[in-house]
């Protein structure tokens, strides 16, 4: 049985504050004594990537108290139960079942008396049935032509993530033959999103599909009626056009206004859904079904790394318990991801929602508050882009920033130049090997100016190419490692009351019922 | 004659210190007294804009202490020694004259045997007369076609700011019949980067501005080579699509390989170069320059504003000193940019290199160490996407993030569509006005997992809607806004010494002139 206990009342807490300050990275890096350290602080992940943790701020002593606090934190018997179906959702009184649309890692868990992880396989199985109609056109506009564009309508989790995952294999997909059809996304409320998407592409060959778990969701339901008034406007009938993914027990569920629909359920919250239904329809239509299946198994090769109880084995829980010693001991309060991959461009974004949406509370899972940090600020941008951007800040601002970069030895597209004796690829690497080095070692100089105190860490996932496993294995890891801070932190990291008051606030704005600061904005936005 | 002080010697800051935690926010905003209190903080803009900043945390005793460290820090004194031509960035011994681009503001100027406030017209005028010719199909591609297509291939602030001012005005141009052609981005040296934009553009058809002020950034020569190779790889003479913004004195000056060359100078650093010809031959290019000069326009009108002493009726310095107010005394590390305007979905990436390139430095303008928090990290999404996605932190997370929220009353496109008794456009400014109130009022609720504290500060520019007058003195809001920070807290905001070390590692790695800990990494990303 586990024990549900907060991060400050575990004894290897105390023994890891102890720590504070312990590790002087330049020291540790530099030399040839840093060449063997790179070798032996790192840990293989799925999908053919590499954990490399040697620019992080951790030794033997430090790694010795991270392994005792996962032990004590038994954050692997608590891994355990969420996905044999605890209710590891408290506040919603929900089980947390994401990781079984990849994979049964363990017993099989019965709901609404059915086999979860086999209503996941069979909404999958759907979507890739259907794509793979649409795809032989058999499934086709009202005058028999085939679809070219599917549009996403959805918001937060069903759009972040599916979005970040198409970016990141829309070139690979092209470059492999795998490429079947352009989407786009529509999210925001504001008109002009829906407005853009519309005018630039083909209608009567466009497939959309409306994601809402509830069916509720305002900025969805209102984009989904801009859509439909514009397909009629163009003499189109929307029930040939639209599908949607709902819960079985959403108003959308019952409608006949949809091509076709597919079930997601309360057990998958949206932040995590992209391995559903919510990103398998999308990506399986702009994809194929196997590229979806291939994303899929990188995710699950990356779960079963994630239940290994030795920390240096098990990439997720190591990087979770370095972060909460840099939130907690050190006393870092924002991270950065930086992928030195422009096909990651929205990745952080999707991550920033996984990230800060799951962990910045400071009510643990019982309703009780907590004494200690949470979740840190997220951001991220693509390098090389970021170093001519706000790396002046990271390498010599007030406050140091913990950084997570992403790096490949092949790119997508395979088109090449050498300029001055490397390729553009060695180019990007040599500028990531470049800027983990510059931060944990900087470099003395007499000008203030020019001097870089180093010691500030990173760590880089490495891998051969950003492939469909690759990029699986990549948002598995992300989600397992706020999994285990959500653990260490005890809190739940799977309901989201915060965005709650916002919502009952607009409505008043909407229905003009407000008085004060209240009605004065208002007004000024002419409400 | 001004003083460059630290801002810890001012005894205005000391009086700041001590007014730590003097304003209850709830207190202050909540009933009627909080409509009083939003008509009375509030600061009109440039471009039709409003500076409401009612929800951040000031009251008469502040804005005092505020006022009191304005005069003392000799704010407005060290602007008008800015753009009357002094040595502002030391480090490098340049002038610092990216407002004259706008309008002359102070005395001429003159450097290199030039007024720079001429020079910076002239080449803007090239750079219209050269964008006409091509509009009216006098400069047209070997076979005689008209160009469709402009791509900008730069980074940083070659690539940032013109890519987030386009996207800006895309919809509007589109809607108002300003639209002439469609611009492109290349800016990473992921080789997948530029390849993707070259297979999506009609290379027979499309311009390529090549924008490095040295004329010597690798990624963009990298990227020019690239796009070079294509062009002949495809039967084309880059030397007639091919377009330079550079210094006049860089080796692509001098080079006889572009169709035209627009003149940049060292006085106008990057991230500040988006109203030069870095900004503005791609921008003129593809709305025509008489939308430029609006930009421009809107971006003057906000710096006159700038160099009012009283703060009241100075936006920008106003903005900045309750920056700092939250920085230095509340403590408060990061900050966000909130844009409910789907146009402005880059604008926080740009104004993230503005502010953190800028003043994420820990050495005052003499070279010696400052004890002061300076730069936060900044970062942003539009909303509401945001408000689906990391808004939970914001509101319950354990560290106080400021927030800048950006809205308008009207679309830009007009498409619009009344769902449950409002348009998007009325939900979206419904949306942002009940989230400044839910961050600074909060709710109470004995479930303490759905208790908001509120005292989260926000601050909002409201504008009719984002026009180029709009966009041109949010842009220059913001880089005077950093200006004045820089100025207080005595840092040279206009140099960037933090990513050179980066750059001659880089080097060394792709010279295999490496050992250790750097060696290890190359060898792990096969370099």
């Amino acid at each position: 049985m586990v024990s549900w206990k907060n991060l400050d009342t575990y004894a290897a807490f105390d023994k890891l504050t102890a720590l504070k300050g312990h590790v002087d990275l330049v020291g540790m890096l530099a030399g040839e004594t840093g060449g063997e350290r790179v070798k032996a602080y790192q840990s293989p992940m799925a999908g053919g990537l590499l954990f490399s943790y040697a620019a992080r701020e951790v030794d033997e002593d430090v790694l010795e108290a991270l392994a005792a606090l996962a032990e004590e934190a038994q954050l692997i018997d608590k891994f355990e139960e969420l996905y044999n179906g605890a209710v590891i959702n408290t506040g919603e009184n929900r089980m947390v079942l994401h990781h079984l649309a990849r994979r049964q890692l363990g017993r099989p868990v019965i709901a609404d008396g059915v086999d979860k992880r086999e209503f996941y396989v069979s909404q999958q199985k759907k979507a890739a049935d259907f794509a793979a109609r649409v795809h032989a056109g058999e499934i086709v506009n009202e005058k028999g032509e085939t679809f070219t564009t599917v549009v996403q309508i959805g918001i937060g989790g069903s759009d972040l993530g599916p979005r970040a995952l198409y970016i990141a294999l829309e070139n690979w997909a092209r470059a492999t033959g795998n490429f079947k059809m352009e989407a786009r996304f529509i999210s925001n409320v504001d008109p002009d999103d829906a407005a853009a998407v519309l005018k630039a592409v083909d209608l009567s060959r466009s497939l959309f599909i409306v994601v809402s778990k509830s069916g509720t969701t305002l900025e969805t339901l209102t984009n989904e009626s801009f859509v439909k008034n514009a397909l009629t406007a163009a003499g189109l009938d929307p029930s040939r056009h639209m599908l949607a993914v709902t819960s079985e027990t959403s108003p959308m569920a019952a409608s006949k206004d949809y091509l076709a629909a597919f079930f997601m359920d309360d057990y998958i919250g949206g932040r995590y859904s992209s391995v559903s239904a919510v990103g398998g329809a999308v990506l399986s239509l702009a994809f194929g079904p196997e590229v979806f299946a291939r994303i899929l198994e990188g995710a699950a090769d990356e779960d079963s790394l994630a239940t290994n109880r030795d920390i240096r084995k098990n990439p997720d829980m190591l990087d979770a318990l370095i972060g909460v010693y840099e939130r907690n001991v050190q006393g870092y309060a924002a991270t950065a991801v930086l992928p030195y991959s422009q096909a990651l461009s929205r990745f952080p974004a999707h991550l920033q929602q996984c990230d800060m949406e799951s962990n910045g509370k400071t009510v643990n899972r019982f309703g009780e508050p907590v004494s200690y940090k949470t979740g840190p600020v997220l951001f991220g941008e693509p390098g090389t882009n970021g170093q001519h951007s706000f790396y002046q800040l990271l390498h010599q601002g007030s406050d140091i920033v913990p950084l997570q970069f992403v790096g490949f030895r092949q790119s997508q597209i395979g088109d090449d130049i050498v300029i001055e004796g490397s390729t553009s690829q060695q180019k990007l690497g040599a500028n990531v090997a470049a800027q983990i080095v510059a931060f944990a070692c900087g470099k003395k100089d007499e000008n203030l100016n020019k001097d870089f105190k180093g010691g500030r860490p990173s760590s880089i996932i490495i891998g051969d190419q950003l492939t469909p496993e690759a990029l699986g294995a990549l948002l598995a890891h992300y989600e397992n490692k706020i999994m285990f801070q959500g653990f260490l932190w005890n809190l739940n990291s799977f309901d989201q009351e915060g965005v709650q008051l916002g919502k009952v606030l607009a409505k008043r704005v909407l229905a003009h019922d407000t008085d004060g600061a209240l009605k004065a904005f208002s007004d000024m936005l002419a409400i």
